[in-house]
């Protein structure tokens, strides 16, 4: 067990009510993967430690979340531009992913495991294809992974089985680095009984759901047109709001999805620029939270995000409430600092022990440069993190108390070998016969 | 007269007509202070140049036009958060400014001026007060700048005699870097006559007007109860859209005006992220552009957009364009890439010498680094340059023909000295007392 100390560093404290300040030159003490205590600079001696970082200047913040993602979508980021949604699955991604071979996913997981490392992103629950090969690059990069392996109505049961059967296997592995959970598609392309037996999956292997729902409002609409019933409705008649649930990502949720959402043990993740690049409305994140229903940051995939990077989802959440609530007053920046931390860890299944640099903490904790021009004069460091901070300026990450970037480098990953690797392969990737798709969206 | 020969880079090309390509592997010869040619690389002799900048790896664009900012306001970044418009200008805004000397405008305007330069930004039309002491910081930074001296109708006719005595002064200096313009702050706060005594002298030096109109709904419906007249047809009678003019921000714009402003010479600068962040709603730039009114890319004062970023302005405009038209399909890449470049050139007033890398062009100039994981795989360059660019993808920057930043270090201005400039004052400039400012916001 080596103990690390982060010598006189600010850290930023988001307190479970929602209010954010900063301890300015405190010492963060690890001690194996956890946190031990976060106190003024001066009481702990650094010869007791085995590694001490120094972070004077620098800005320690609990490292990201990002609560949905399709990470390997990196290998097609820039492929599927300025086309409606409908062109988007049908005539882009789908065609595009029918080309998705095992190790594609493998070097795609490492590839935006790498880049989300360089934005201070340490944990993200995924949702795609050939999860087995995903597992192996979380492992491999020393990050924390919530994995669900996505599935269709239309892959059968068997699919429910085989699915179950990596919950079970990558449960718990890489030190508890990785969990897993069940990962049936959405409500249109899964039936009733499909996401009934999801959740009995899910039910005995003691897992929740991580699912697309209500994602824009012409979604709810088909739903209310086809059976009289929102898209949230389905999903609790199935049974998945009684799990702990992501739902991606509720542009569609309508005032009278709210209480079953507030009494289930559902939370929302907020990718807004996906939403704003497809035209999908806002996610009603307010509301949300008025009702108590908690809301995470998160990416979705880079063909529809183009990066993975979380400072910008936090950014444009802000922006993006105080747009369509019509208030410049409401999503503070305290707000905006809480779903970025504690919310987000909630969301993700660990309230508690991520989100938050509280003793007994899993340490992950990422060091910030806020000296660059773009922050100068610092008058606030809580508004700079949230309006003007870069993923560029994460100096050092560490995750489950391993450093796995400092000064920039990445101390897990070979960059340049995962470049090569992707790049070898752009040309298959790239192809597309709109034809050769592997779903349809008609929902 | 020095030549300088960028060897070897990629080179965006963006069409009168909005199309966006690549020209790949390409030299960019410079001869004095403007563009000679742009030729595949191999054909100039590299030892013919008195410097040599090897471009391999890297993407070369025009450097950006900021056409609407108060670039010294970075000395109150971060001062006025999470407040209405009215709160932002009475408590905050106009209040922190009864504070404001000389000094600390020329010191502010290099803070922001270095920060610009590190994110591409190479021109900018700036609206502010002590504008001598701007002027001297342009001239220092060997960037180039259209300067108006911020008046408001109270300030008395002398004060149209003081600015323009400035445009007088100040207009070609630094070799042609500065221009100057007439700078009344806005119908709201000057009444038709002070426009008109404006108008009167712009004509007289041969210049246009920086002005605010219509900047949200509000004060169009004000203007409209008032007077029964847009703040665009304030504009049109007291002559102002006879002369080139910059209008900030044109949130509150009717489809009325569109017509009188098709046959004007205005233009309307474009900050996204302050509109955003104080709630003003979205200003019609697809509509704007479907009549031919040109659109150039902002970032206003740091106070409301806390950075002076123009990577997030093009990407806000596109995203937000999308949003409020309802349609992925609108404002594509090419479109957003003219308006960060021709367009903003235009509004601007250099729409044939800036905002482009044409032969016989103004040699501004910066070269991005997409080698970033954050751009990886790069299958769509022009996507990745909307996108995914950071500011600190920026690796080197020429204006005029002169290295002004290199490798990310700048060559004009001490960053350290600034910085320590500004914060040795941060405490002065942050008081706040809120009956003494210098105006009041009742539009």
């Amino acid at each position: 067990m080596s103990n690390l100390l982060i010598r006189n560093c600010d850290v930023l404290n988001v307190t479970i009510d929602s209010r954010a300040f900063i301890l300015r030159d405190h010492d963060i003490l690890i001690g194996g993967n956890r946190i031990e205590g976060v106190q003024p600079t001066g009481m702990a001696d650094p010869s007791h430690f085995a590694q001490v970082i120094d972070g004077t200047g620098l800005l320690a913040m609990p490292g990201f979340i990002n609560t949905h993602a399709h990470v390997p979508m990196v290998i097609f980021r820039g492929l599927a531009e300025d086309v409606s949604i409908e062109k988007w699955f049908n005539d882009y991604m789908w065609p595009l992913e029918s080309n998705l071979q095992p190790e594609d996913v493998y070097w795609g997981m490492l590839l935006g495991l790498a880049e989300m490392i360089k934005a201070g992103v340490t944990s993200v629950a995924d949702h795609y294809f050939f999860m087995d090969e995903a597992a192996k690059a979380v492992e491999k990069a020393g990050t924390r992974a919530l994995l669900g392996w996505a599935i269709f109505g239309n892959n059968g049961l068997e699919m429910v089985e085989r699915t179950g059967q990596f919950v079970k296997d990558w449960q718990g592995a890489a030190s508890g680095r990785i969990r897993t959970i069940m990962a049936p598609h959405s409500p249109y392309l899964c039936d009733d009984d499909y996401l009934r037996a999801n959740v009995k999956m899910a039910r005995s292997l003691g897992v929740g759901i991580h699912i697309h729902a209500s994602e824009e409002m012409g979604q709810t609409r088909a739903s209310l047109d086809k059976r009289g019933q929102t898209p949230i409705q389905v999903l609790q008649q199935v049974g998945i709001l009684d799990l702990p649930t992501i739902i991606a990502h509720g542009c569609g949720v309508l005032p009278d999805d709210m209480p079953l959402l507030a009494k289930s043990q559902a939370g929302f993740c907020h990718a807004p620029k996906t939403y704003l690049k497809l035209a999908m409305g806002y996610a009603p994140v307010v509301d949300f939270r008025k009702h108590g229903i908690p809301v995470g940051l998160a990416s979705d995939g880079a063909v529809s995000n183009n990066t993975l990077d979380l400072w910008e989802s936090m950014r444009l959440m802000a922006l993006g409430q105080k747009q369509t609530q019509q208030s410049p007053e409401v999503m503070t920046i305290p707000e905006a600092l809480h779903i970025a931390t504690r919310d987000s860890a909630r969301v993700y299944g660990h309230p508690d022990e991520l989100g938050n640099l509280d003793p007994g903490s899993l340490a992950d904790v990422i060091l910030v440069n806020l000296k660059g021009l773009h922050h100068q004069p610092l008058h606030s460091v809580t508004a700079s993190l949230v309006y003007n901070a870069l993923s560029s300026d994460v100096q050092t990450v560490i995750c489950d108390g391993q450093i796995i970037m400092r000064d920039r480098q990445l101390l897990t990953l070979d960059e340049g070998e995962i470049v090569a690797q992707v790049r070898a392969n752009m040309e298959r990737l790239a192809q597309r016969v709109p034809n050769k798709r592997i779903q349809v969206y008609n929902p």
